[in-house]
């Protein structure tokens, strides 16, 4: 039996183990693929500190990832024609698999499956190996030009503050005369200011995040301002607001980190504002109940992002419309560098790219 | 020069004062009303607890008092002919009164101006006085033949939780094979439930509250089901619902009372679900951010109601479409029965009705 | 090999055949169907006339008809046993077959596939027939104790108006105060008005058709007012609509007929009103181009229906919210009663039972 | 009394008479302006030839002219000191006058006024002289170092295609992946194709017009392609299309032309594809009935544009983010220029500047 390099979960507050394991066959309806890069996300050492646990049942041990670019390596009997995969595509994976039976898979939002469904990396082995299988309906075929490192956080990272600016445009918060925020310019938030851009429609952009070297991230990639909120007071966030767009206030803000940020944004939120969360940093979101409601203010969830959301995402990528912050790692160092992230050390995207 | 009596604040805190005042005269684009019925609010208790303090001034004295409906006895000199408002029409009053400049007027949506607007009953004076002084543009003349003291609560209690449902109409929340929760069976939440069945499509309504005796009023407004969550566990009212309904969490809730409801409700919200408040105890809104997040569930304020509002909850009303459940009270009671709202011991709506 | 009664076309422009022929043998993932009850349309009367050639490829002999509803007579092999069914199982068949591929299959649009989907009845063989085999996904268990003559127009002559009325719905063209026109009562537009009822929020529902005895049906089913065109000039009818609801105009159109119909409605339509097309009636559709731009007047085609709405439109009907017009028939009649079809002459619908 | 230069209709179908007439007063709540710049519109001329007069009555000799920028000469005396108008501020005027008690006006659209109100330029005198008197609620006052023969057209042909652009983004059918196109580059098309790319989110712009003149200015304006229709064939454009986009139809058309151009537009279509209508050539819009019904297809007519999307308009032009094409012409030579225009001859706007 062939043998893959998987970097596994054994238990909850564990590093990963490096291990050989046998290459996985694919099912009937599924597909081989050579990983070639995997993206590393604050959710996979969130996943293995247990945040999930309440959520997501493992089977011991576990293989991890979630953001997965990678090239077909033997295609399942059953898979069909129609479906245009051959050996070699290069190809993304839709990590949101839905059983099929329930309202949000029949609407498309697999990503939300009330039924049985589940998420690669979360129940079904994930990408922290050389090999993983996944059903051919998941799987998008790019343009072979394109970067694996790149393109793998695409399917998280680069697409779910695309679902979440989506529902600030379609909630009427963003437009010309209005300003939109990104709150937390990590991972997500790197992207985040992108599509605030993107989809604004002439929005005043603001980066907000407690780290100065994050924030020339979000300036690069083209937020019009950016504040550093540390140490600073609700009123000097707002005087500073003022000076650089002519407004103490914000019409649309999405939160790329959690409990904490989530405070500040409420506070600072315009009347029939918005605010979208994407971030999961901490466990409560609290707002003020009188400004909430005699402002109309409006709060709501976004997860991760469907099949649609996500050919949106890749048909942005592949004419250059989306700019990258990527750091390729070895897969010798996953450990060190999942707790990086769990520091919030890293800035941009670590990728792991399979030599 | 003519008076008329009056209950008026003299400070925070202090029951109101019965007193003899002059007749205001109606300034060259108003109207002078002769106050026919005045609904009582939990808000005006709360206007005299110090509640709204920090975002509305008053001058002392001052008359409170925002639900009225009364007859014309004056117009102003400048009122055009257009208004078609003549001497003995009976009105209602639209109580949010906007400057015309920013954003927010420009939409009509005037109870939520950001410029200096303001509310009757709230800054300019109300109608817990025989005559009240009111912008012919703030009037809406209706059928004579309706009474007075229905009319009255029609422009907060009978508004707010209409315009409230329409939000979760309009974020798609209603429908067939969904369930709609309105949470607290006051003022507001009684004629809530009516428009639950009115704009639900076809969905299971449900009514929470903490008195048997206002789920009575409740069930028969419509509600096909209701639940006292008094003394139950989470998993108690889950699973009473469940028996109920046929499923353990709600699609929609229109939130008509505050901190502790929504809490209750966050927790019953389905995947994908909304809530909404109009309610104002407490002073928090706590939501749990992984459950918000996962499930994409969305949390709004609704405030009041603009003037096509008004005009479509009249027209509800006009043909017998709406429910009544009002206690006349008399003048003398104001301050009596202002303590039983802060209690939460009233059953519909009080409202004073001049002899 | 077993054989069964079925109903075929051997070409374009000539009566079914009433023929015997081999009972189908489902795919592994198919369900093969006992037709308990297949409902008539006036699309299968299109379909034999050759409306349809443009897009729709037929193999000859075929068997058309997809209104169906039937009981599980045997499972393909390879059916999940999540799906639930068993032999004897009453179902129903949502008619739309996407290939899963596009954007319309990923956002539950199936019935709109621009991937090489198709409807069952036609190109799938259909429901003229004893048996009919369905991709298991394709099936919707129902109540056993719903009568299949009721439930089989459901999945086209219940559901179409129904997506229709939602397209209405959701753009703001119904409500308090506002009039909702249903125009052509036949098979469609008699489940329509019921709708305008359900999802009109207390707007005013009339009834548009050239023959009184639909128009019966339409205020049985709840129609507040009714109006025959026939023989009337515009001004006739505008005169009459002004006498019944207090205005000349319509602020939503739902249209179940087709081109001549359109161009009363456009003439009826108010400012920012909406017109929606299910009916097939001709094949134009033409407008006033200074009266839909200054007006923002507004058109849309709505097409079928989706899983979720077939299940939201069950489950209305599983309480008894909705009522139907059905004549059963029988299979010998089936030539003869097409043609009444094709003559505009049915009231309801005329529904094949087996016996 | 003071004279001032006016073109004036003194019937249809006549060139405008260049007199002198008194200088208005403003009423006191009017102010009056001296015009500084005014756009030539398509519609003065089809005012001049009597296209309107079906809906819209004039009273000769009347002066035209709606798209206004100019100074505050005067300030009538009941101007509200909030209003912030003083002698000389630069103004733009904002067109749609409502008289403030239909629901349009009580949503803000005052453009759309169903009571008495009316446009000025088409009822109210107009800006083809040197003074004009504006109700201080529909003036805008901007930042003085902007030029006002590039103000003056935003408030037609820069505002109209911007509302008209929203609505194919507030119906979901613009964003990444997606094809837009403008259709007709004239005074409206070369600032829609701006908004295309503003609002497209990512989506491919395309523009289409039977002149190569006026497609070169909309390629500088941002078109990612060009194609000029003319002397083509249906499956020629179709085939043009494909090979500069990938594909044979579109998913969002602005149509800035009328009935000829909404009968290629409607046939380019795409399944869920919407129109949006803001052009007045001809006078009927043709579809075909069976693909707006089974492909979902969609269309609206938009109308001009309310005060909060003209300060959006505004919001864009002020840093710089719209690039104007405009002519200034002569007072003298009026009645040419608008005889340039009725022929299509006109690239970009034509403004009046006064000298």
């Amino acid at each position: 039996m062939e043998k893959m390099r998987a970097a596994r979960m054994h238990d909850y507050k564990q590093p990963l183990v490096l291990e050989e394991v046998p290459v996985p066959g694919p099912g009937p309806t599924e597909v081989l693929l050579k990983v070639a890069a995997v993206g590393m996300c604050r959710s996979d050492w969130q996943l293995m500190d247990g945040y999930f646990k309440p959520g997501v049942t493992l089977t011991f041990p576990y293989i991890p990832g979630h953001e997965i670019a990678g090239h077909v390596d033997r295609v399942g009997a059953d898979v069909p024609q129609g479906a245009g995969l051959s050996e070699g595509d290069l190809v993304v994976v839709d990590a949101g698999w839905g059983d099929g039976s329930c309202r949000e898979c029949h609407e498309g939002n697999e990503q939300l499956c009330t039924g049985s469904g589940g998420w690669i990396g979360f129940g079904p082995p994930g990408g922290f190996a050389e090999y993983v299988t996944v059903p051919y309906r998941h799987l998008i075929k790019v343009d072979g030009d394109q970067k694996p490192e790149n393109l793998a956080p695409l399917t998280d990272a680069g697409l779910t503050p695309y679902r979440g600016m989506k529902k600030l445009r379609a909630a009427g918060k963003l437009g010309s005369g209005r300003t939109v925020a990104v709150h937390g310019i990590g991972g997500l938030g790197s992207y985040g200011v992108q599509y605030a851009k993107l989809l604004g429609g002439g929005a005043t952009v603001v980066a907000l995040d407690r780290s100065d070297e994050k924030l020339a991230v979000a300036a690069e990639h083209g937020a019009d301002h950016t504040i550093n909120p540390r140490d600073k007071t609700l009123d000097q966030v707002r005087a500073e607001l003022d000076r650089l767009t002519g407004r103490k206030n914000i019409d649309a803000i999405l939160d790329c980190a959690g409990t904490e940020s989530l405070k500040l944004g409420a506070a600072l939120l315009a009347p029939e504002g918005g605010m979208v969360s994407v971030g999961l940093m901490g466990t409560e979101a609290n707002f003020p109940l009188f400004s909430f409601v005699s402002g109309e203010r409006w709060y709501s969830g976004s997860f991760w992002g469907n099949y649609n959301d996500l050919t949106e995402v890749l048909a942005l990528a592949s004419p250059g419309q989306i700019h990258h912050t990527v750091t390729p790692i070895k897969y010798e160092d996953i450990n060190e560098k999942l707790e990086a992230l769990a520091r919030g050390d890293v800035v941009g995207r670590q990728v792991l790219v399979w030599g």
